[in-house]
């Protein structure tokens, strides 16, 4: 089944320039005018694909194939929100893709045996709400409470965020989505595809580490409780840790605030966060605690006190062995071998997890680079990518 | 000669009180209306005291009282700025005790041999502008320029920055000056007086580590620059330099910001100050060369840009040796043997330096605290530093 590169690229180039910022990069926050224009050319696309479409409650956009057997969807798709100065890939490669090979599909063979569904998440990034994966949870039923910003915002967009729970789902059997790696590994393994295995357990932890301020010229090294001192050394005990448990382990501290912050006192107070995470529960864990218990360790040997708080916790998602197989199937009539990755970011795929079989797809990120504008997968490797796809929603659905 | 501690601690209280802030601690900026009210406050009680008053061309704030012999002064006292939320003792310690103990040299012997002066010294902390030494650079002749905004400070305080030339001295003996230690080496030798040895030199580097910006999920641990991870290895290695060195050499990392300083992106940029001081200039100057070493091989161990500016550089100063010794037997004359000791922090006699000689003594800090309202002497050696001070500028000046 072939993909036409051609529209593949016109499609996202559309998309693309839909936010366009000043500095380059795109930016389509949730429910925004870009937001709203980004949807309202889908819809067209998937409509001009004789695609059935409608919106739910929280502005999921949905087009649809009714299958000539009844029974649960397929359905493939992606998000439509991006972060601020976005890429061009990230997320829209998975609607654009998965619209172009149902709308090939259909001209190829007609009606599907399943009925089969592309969809256009309505938000994924949480770049404009203290909230992500605000689409995927609508479509699990899984949101109690819409916070009073987010109401507000759909109110704008004529949605009513008092029928969210409408948005719910129990009938779709299958989910794969076409997306980027976003990392350089599947670059650096020199394959053109990967059939992700798991998507890795997260932990967001905030430490704080409590010392004394002293004056800079007046406390002799020894007399010293050093909050930041005490920090670098957990820095390093924290990478360490992740570097010997090995891949897929990451540990990485992002955020980092000193207390004074003057450059002749010592300081008194530092803040720092640790993201962790393994495709394993049991080692995502293990590497949390191994991180609690050295940074424990680094503060009562220097006298310093110590909080460590959990700001979020999410648990890794085995994407569905069966699907895995089927991909790999795809990509070998495809002509190329997948190789099996470990997804380190987030993705819609792991919260749908809790109602469907999920299964995804990587492309290669030149140079690793993702969420910038320089964000680019060659254009070989998008076709291909959209190739295998199509073919995986053939044997699904056909 | 005896010295009258309800006095001594009265003018304290009342010095205190001005400008006084509402959470505690006293604020008088360089300028401003309590630090005006303040040296009117002094500017009474060197009048009642029988020494003649002056304000120079930048408001140092001078008291007189004309030796038998003619010649260079025999100079005593301190600042009068303080820093915000300052404590009670910092600069007006040595004013108070400088002018308590002349009026008492004065009731008890009358007119001096050598001409006596006591001084406010209108700036030190560098609190309100981008100085500090502004009153002892003025007295040595050191300001070439006055910036704009102080500039503007004086005009509305009836100065002419004009005539800043006006105040320099080069008929000043030797400045000798009482002050708080603002550390805890003196409390913890159980000695409740020191002799300074010398002030340390001090150097303020800023340090730019750059990497490069990844995913926190999609990026292996061997694939990162991590410019955090690269910093927190610095700053362990500048605290262990500075350790293994000894006393008197202290490093301090006292700044850091990191970018983009978020929770789940690997840092592609950290900014860090470090403080270095050592009593000895080579030793300094080691203590530099190999923090810097040590830094440029992490960056270059872990693929790391690494810039080091030097903001600002001063070279120690010893204090003079026979005005140590003059000082020492002044102690012993108090009946207490004082330990020598180096200070860490700047002083105005380490500018004066320049011009005369200089000798400072120092009583200890409660628990090291200073620059704070918990700043604390025991009244006991508030009133042996004073009793120690008059007896040096009654050997010196009589």
């Amino acid at each position: 089944m072939p993909i036409d590169r051609a529209l593949l690229e016109r499609r996202l180039d559309e998309l693309y320039a839909i936010g366009a910022e000043p500095d380059g990069g795109a930016y389509r926050p949730l429910y925004g005018p870009a937001w709203a224009t980004a949807l309202e050319r889908v819809e067209r696309w998937l409509k001009d694909a004789g695609l059935k479409t409608r919106r739910d409650a929280v502005g999921n956009l949905w087009g649809r194939v009714e299958g000539t057997d009844k029974g649960k969807s397929i359905v493939t798709g992606s998000h439509i929100d991006t972060v601020r100065r976005g890429g061009r890939l990230d997320g829209a490669l998975g609607i654009v893709a998965g619209l172009t090979a149902v709308e090939a599909l259909l001209k190829e063979h007609g009606k599907p045996r399943r009925t089969l569904e592309v969809v256009a998440i309505c938000e994924e990034e949480g770049s404009r709400f203290s909230t992500n994966f605000w689409g995927s949870n609508a479509i699990t039923g899984s949101i109690d409470q819409v916070p009073d910003d987010i109401a507000a915002a759909m109110r704008e967009r004529g949605l009513d965020p008092q029928k969210v729970a409408s948005a719910a789902r129990d009938d779709i059997d299958t989910f794969v989505e076409l997306h980027i790696e976003q990392g350089a590994v599947l670059e650096a393994s020199g394959k053109p595809l990967a059939v992700v295995s798991a998507i890795v357990g997260t932990a967001h932890l905030e430490v704080v580490v409590t010392g004394r301020p002293d004056h800079a010229g007046t406390t002799p090294m020894g007399m010293r409780q050093d909050a930041l001192a005490g920090a670098a050394a957990m820095i390093q005990a924290i990478e360490s840790i992740a570097r010997s448990l090995g891949a897929p382990a990451v540990a990485t501290v992002g955020k980092l605030a000193v207390e004074p912050d003057q450059i002749n006192v010592v300081p008194g107070r530092v803040v720092f966060t640790i993201d962790l995470r393994h495709s394993d529960l049991g080692a995502r864990r293990a590497l949390e605690e191994r991180t609690r218990s050295l940074c424990r360790t680094i503060a009562s040997e220097r006298g310093l006190e110590l909080d460590i708080l959990m700001l979020q916790e999410r648990p890794p998602v085995t994407m569905d062995p069966e699907l895995r197989a089927l991909l790999a199937r795809a990509a070998k009539d495809a002509g190329v071998t997948a190789v099996e990755l470990v997804s380190g970011a987030g993705h819609d795929a792991q919260v749908l997890a809790a109602r469907c079989k999920v299964g995804m797809l990587f492309v290669p990120s030149v140079g690793g680079r993702s969420h910038c504008p320089e964000e680019r997968t060659d254009p070989g490797h998008l076709e291909l990518g959209a190739r295998v796809l199509g073919r995986a929603l053939e044997l699904l659905a056909y």
